[in-house]
């Protein structure tokens, strides 16, 4: 296989994303990937320090996801999970028992004082992963819902309840205090970088923790790279998860446009999906241009070929960008 | 099945004396019995708290003992240790995916300031043992063995080294500081108390870091309830695990008599095995009454018989107590 040339960054959160990160990995080769992961989602259960964007990106990645399941490890099994449940213990978020082993590593390590990017620096290479994961910050961040069933952290509304509670605000509590981690700014501030791709996760819970960060959209802005977004929305439709509902409760249009306002100020460009073509004239009307293609994942080479796609895009805007800058 | 008359308390670590236990929880019936548990042996591991003597008398009570490998529970699968392996993390101490879930729930608990007999009670409530586990303190106490191949914490000893080093010197790490359960204390002055009985454990390991907790070998000496011992060596041999090799490199003999002799300041009576009954005379001769019988387990029944004979045994010698008292 070809690989594309150039460095690149990517902001993800967990399964959409995680998606285009291993196109992008297969299709850069070795070591040419940085992702930067959501971290509002981490929470502690039974204990255990989970970090659920960071291990579906790392499960993903290490070819071990479970496909039937759409999250945790393949080959999985449940004895710890059935104990709890013997025992009357909490249930509603399962952990198998390999999964286990990465929670319990961590959990450990971080008790230790070991900060969290060191933590995930260790397990990409346990999983000898071929990209490097860093999460947003090393610092604490936690995404609560106001919804009319009361406050909820992001776990509590999004598994246990299914994400059925109607939400009016998102919060992403700690962002004021939290520092972008080192490995980040330092990447932003490399101009041999090919692009920064967001990835199609949903804007509002797993990429605005990380845009929210101080400093962050103000350093995209100026970045010398060309920033590509990949919507997660096609034909009004999330391609994973609450995206849809969550933004119609919150009052944006759910559609390729609204995605790309809600970017406008930090992307050259946006990819979104031949289906929602006809959005294209209004998107490029707020100096953000236009790839349309098919943005559906299913295959690993729909993956790459998305990949391929956006990093082919970002080629063409690079001009653009330094330009314009 | 006929109980026994009056309430006990027992002292024991963990494979040996949790046999007797589960003969003394049958022959008592329900909510008769409290068994103080040796807390020297707790460690963490993977970030867990792990307590292995009382993990042992849940188990083992609970009738959840894994008879094949003489510890840990039945129907175990080991799915967390495989990963772990394949992550390169430690996993000479194993523990099992089931086995994990109590792990789990006491170290969230002890992490959010519950005291370790609260935990303790809360685990035996779950399992829905008949009995009470008490941790001899809520205090952390580690033993340590000074060996041939240095200082080494108990569990290091015990299962990654298989007990090979040789013993110089046993330490009970942090035992001036550690204060007895409060629970420990209270049924130490209940003077309606049928007996003491100090189970077939580890002298050296097991029992003597239990009676090395401040004023705990004094309240015995003056208990109102006559203290029995069931011997854990017969015929120089010990019933379980290192305690003969363990005596002999601490310059202990390795029989009967020794056994009472370490006892013979506190106990009113000991149960030998009829192996060792021509020391019967030698132990008398210490001020403690003998009986002798079998004291070998392996079948419930054994269990139940031997702690049935060592309750009667008791019976017998409450009248001399009070009246040497």
């Amino acid at each position: 296989m070809n690989h594309e040339p150039g460095r690149c960054l990517a902001l993800s959160g967990g399964i959409g994303g995680a998606k285009l990160v291993l196109g992008l990995s297969q299709a850069l080769g070795p070591d040419r990937l940085t992702v930067i992961a959501n971290t509002g989602d981490d929470f502690r259960h039974l204990g255990l320090y989970v970090c659920p964007d960071i291990d579906t990106l790392i499960y993903t990645v290490a070819g071990l996801s479970n496909s039937s399941l759409g999250w945790g490890r393949e080959d999985e099994t449940w004895s710890c999970m059935d104990t709890c449940r013997q025992l009357g213990l909490d249930t509603w978020f399962r952990l198998g028992d390999r999964d286990l082993a990465l929670h319990l590593h961590r959990t450990a390590l971080l008790g230790q004082g070991v900060a969290l990017s060191e933590v995930t620096r260790d397990l990409c290479a346990r999983f000898g992963l071929p990209i490097a994961i860093v999460p947003m910050s090393d610092d604490p961040v936690t995404t609560t819902l106001t919804t009319d069933r009361g406050v909820l952290p992001f776990q509590e509304y999004f598994v246990r309840q299914r994400c059925a509670p109607v939400a009016a605000a998102i919060r992403y509590e700690g962002i004021e205090r939290a520092r972008p981690a080192s490995a980040f700014e330092s990447l932003l501030g490399d101009p041999a970088l090919a692009a920064i791709v967001i990835c199609p996760s949903n804007p509002l819970l797993s990429v605005q923790p990380i845009l929210s960060l101080a400093g962050i959209r103000e350093r995209l802005c100026n970045a010398a790279s060309p920033v590509i977004v990949v919507s997660p929305i096609v034909a009004g439709r999330a391609l994973k998860g609450p995206t849809a509902k969550l933004m119609r409760e919150l009052g944006l249009d759910c559609d390729a446009l609204a995605i790309a306002r809600l970017y406008a100020d930090i992307a050259d460009g946006i990819v979104i999906d031949t289906a929602d073509a006809d959005q294209g004239a209004a998107i490029e009307a707020l100096g953000v241009r236009v790839l349309a293609t098919s943005v559906v994942m299913h295959s690993l080479a729909d993956k790459v070929r998305l990949a391929r796609e956006a990093l082919a895009f970002a080629r063409t805007l690079a001009g653009t960008r330094l330009s314009s800058g």
